[in-house]
């Protein structure tokens, strides 16, 4: 954890849709949307996923909204029964929704006014108090209330959203990192590397173990908002390895 | 929603760790968890992606145990500092932390006794009254403690111990579920769908746009716990959709 946290831009994200967990979709978003985090200079704290249910999604949307600077949302935003996000953000914010009439006109410019039936209305539902987010891939828009942005849940248009909303955000330091490989056990540095990382409270220091090609490899992630400490911290680690080099050679 | 979801085995996954929020590791654990419990029959609720911070775990571990069947955690049992988890799974159940002498002597079958410093013994604790969960892997353990199931978060490591904990797990009915191409805009059979769907209480039914090879297309997913209600809804969507075809032809 850094010590500046409390001063940092801070975002969860919530994803809402039965078929993310029953397994049918594998969710793309979560992994794209932290990314994006971190490279504005936003700390992604934490992500939750719920099924299309009202009390759920309204239940966590005010859990989260309440305690990080933005919430993203994903999915539950097109014309059928089961998508009720919008329904869920009103009642969260204790607002009424409203028929937009930017968001029928959008629709109009790709459908036939009888083609405009009351499922596709629903989809020009904002909170009262919304502002949208514009779709440049289907045109239709998503929508933001307060410090909760509302974004579809295929990855492409979520993307294009995304893209559209963050220059409107309030951005933190972009946190610098550094990774180290290891190439030793975490078990023979965790000790030294623990004592490095309480040394040093503005870096967040982790040991992050994976598999590939048939053999584990440990990497040593720095993270923090002074890029003079993030070097300092690893200097530290890499005479610390290296000594380890030695001690076992 | 089921109507039958009181009496249905519930999950939730709590993944912990400060790599996934950054975007650096991609989670590939929680759509695996969420096929192979769709595949036992539990029904995954919830999920939710924490940093590797005591209150944060601690919060998470609280909320979920209280309200699902099992709670499934990936993440933070290695031997470094920010290896967490079962400081926090003990705070949580508000119990002390034991070093278990099954696992030393699994670490003993892999390391020199020299080496089996204060951090590897780290990954020995265990809360009390919690039992082992197999890891063929790399031998060292996961535990379970009352519904709680902490696990790796390497995925080879984890999906082995969801192997060796799923046999002694509670399910129930499996669900039976059909997939219909939709081939018609999600605003054109929004309505009627919803009917269906208003008529079938024992279905869950939902509609899922995706983007693929330069075009959207519109999956219905009809799930259920009685595959005949279940065949039911799929014929009744089925002529519908032949209907809106007819009637656009």
């Amino acid at each position: 954890m850094t010590s500046d946290q409390a001063a940092s831009v801070t975002a969860a994200v919530l994803v809402i849709g039965d078929e993310i967990l029953s397994g049918r979709t594998k969710d793309k978003n979560i992994g794209y949307i932290a990314d994006y985090m971190t490279n504005i200079g936003i700390d992604l704290r934490e992500v939750r996923i719920v099924p299309d249910v009202m009390a759920e999604i309204v239940d966590a949307l005010n859990a989260l909204r309440h305690r990080y600077t933005y919430v993203f949302t994903t999915g539950g935003i097109g014309p059928t029964h089961d998508d009720i996000t919008a329904d869920a953000v009103a009642q969260a914010f204790g607002v009424e929704l409203y028929e937009d009439q930017r968001i029928i006109e959008a629709m109009l410019t790709r459908i036939k006014p009888e083609d405009l039936n009351a499922s596709r209305r629903r989809m020009a539902r904002v909170p009262q108090g919304g502002d949208l987010v514009p779709n440049p891939v289907n045109k239709i828009p998503g929508f933001r209330i307060g410090n909760v942005i509302v974004m579809a849940g295929v990855p492409m248009i979520m993307q294009a959203m995304l893209d559209g909303v963050a220059p409107t955000l309030e951005t933190g330091v972009k946190l610098t990192m550094t990774a180290i490989e290891a190439d030793a056990p975490e078990g023979a540095y965790a000790a030294a590397l623990g004592d490095i990382a309480k040394a040093h409270e503005g870096l967040s220091i982790g040991s992050y173990p994976s598999y590939a090609d048939g053999k584990f490899k440990n990497q040593i992630i720095v993270r923090g908002r002074d890029p003079q400490e993030v070097a300092a911290g690893v200097t530290e680690i890499e005479t610390m390895l290296d000594q380890l080099r030695a001690a076992r050679a």
